[in-house]
């Protein structure tokens, strides 16, 4: 099964399951199992039973997506964790992940447009796979690692290259409001047959630009959550954002970054397609 | 007047006020004045008034003191900020602040020992002056910047080296639990006569190893404000550690890294002493 935060009726939010593209309300205003999808997967209280006997509150078309785990405590993202965008970087290879941060702030959902802001002049693309943490975890060791995963989403970690390379640390590129896309599903590690296995794509306006299978990372998923949480404890709805594959923007030749009006979708074998549209800052 | 987040009775957490070595207890088990000192910040309540008639709660050897604010929504650290540390680094001049941030949770109070890492190999010390927000703050310009400052604290900014030099990016290297000291007071802006003329200063097991004025900052504290409000919203209780001067550790000829049983302390002119004992991993 598939879970979706979102909103409805202008300002209300909740979370729930999306089945066969209707939304059934698992928040408060609905079933009430709990409060977020955070919560419920703190409670390990996913399960496809949910939706028995419940109305949809609508169509998929007729929510607004909020990036599918909207309040996660941490938000630990992985730099150059493909040897293709390693390659086109230009960067010395490096023996541990490389780490940086979002602030929960800066997310946004599946469908909702992503603003290039005003003072930047680079913007662009990065799709990736995200993990969501389930259970309390530091110090795990790799074999462990899997134990830890509630499931995956699919991210979109939008960065404006300009803001992200004025300094060594990359903190300002990626931390512009709303251009963190997370979605639009949510779904349980137990529904994924081999995350291993899966493609990666991300399209501009259509055109393919990035393609990578999961097992390409140069630190898997087991290593990132060992090397991770060894620094800093992990709890459930925290999201490891775990890296991009080569065919950024940035470094096609020549660069191919965006602009307002540019489509991106990120699509994963399983996880459903995320798009976004690029506005101008308003 | 100096505010405290502090422990008594082995487990309850409070907030209040630290006058002559007394601490009177403004949080839900004492005045009730808010929740949490960031909610005080937040709702403009802090006035000298408000230990009127009080009892204190104990002296301040008789609390176990948290972080002055033990729950920032965001902690953004500043590096290479004063002259004399970037020439020790041999790093280049950025036109920009560099920024890297600290999860709350790598946060810990004045006078509790600090873990050295059992996975590390180089723990250093630096003094920092850490600005709390007082107010929502975004696109704030730095003529406005003061306006949204709520006070000032004592930061020291342990750091494994080993583990914030292994990759470009630092913040393994700065988010180990309890590695953040922040404290012994929270001390409103009104409080402070004219901080850019404050020195900090700070010493290991006595020995002065870090000396500068604020005043010596690359990007002043106002400065800062505008640049960070620029890409993230700021709200009242988010910190800014500004960033150390010349002196650290592991510049120092020959090095002069952290061990177990040594004593930093980091002393602002006007904010106090902030005093750690750095002991191994348990």
């Amino acid at each position: 099964m598939k879970y979706v935060s979102f909103e409805v009726a202008g300002s209300r939010r909740s979370w729930g399951a999306a089945v066969d593209g209707q939304v059934y309300d698992l928040g408060p205003g609905g079933a009430d199992v709990a409060a977020t999808l955070r919560d419920a997967i703190a409670g390990n209280l996913l399960r496809d039973s949910l939706i028995d006997g419940l109305d949809p509150v609508g169509r998929e078309s007729e929510v607004s997506f909020l990036p599918a785990v909207p309040n996660p405590g941490k938000i630990i993202c992985v730099g150059v964790n493909y040897r293709s965008h390693l390659e086109e970087t230009g960067k010395a290879e490096a023996g541990a992940p490389t780490l940086f941060t979002r602030f929960a702030d800066s997310q946004t959902g599946h469908l909702v447009p992503v603003q290039f802001p005003a003072v930047g002049t680079q913007f662009d693309y990065e799709g990736e796979l995200a993990v969501v943490i389930g259970a309390p975890a530091f110090k795990v060791p790799s074999t462990d690692a899997f134990s830890v995963i509630a499931g995956y989403s699919i991210y979109d970690d939008f960065t404006v290259r300009d803001w992200q390379r004025a300094t060594t640390q990359w903190t300002p590129g990626k931390n512009f409001p709303g251009t963190g896309a997370m979605g639009p599903y949510f779904v349980p590690a137990a529904d994924v047959d081999d995350i291993q296995s899966c493609t990666l794509e991300t399209r501009v306006n259509g055109e393919q630009r990035q393609k990578a299978t999961i097992a390409d990372m140069r630190f898997p998923i087991d290593r990132l959550i060992e090397h991770i949480s060894t620094f800093t404890p992990l709890a459930p709805g925290d999201i490891i954002v775990t890296g991009t594959p080569g065919g950024v923007g940035l470094f096609m030749d020549p660069p191919a970054l965006l602009s307002p009006g540019d489509v991106v979708e990120v699509e994963i074998t399983g996880l459903g397609v995320l798009r976004n549209e690029i506005v101008a800052e308003q």
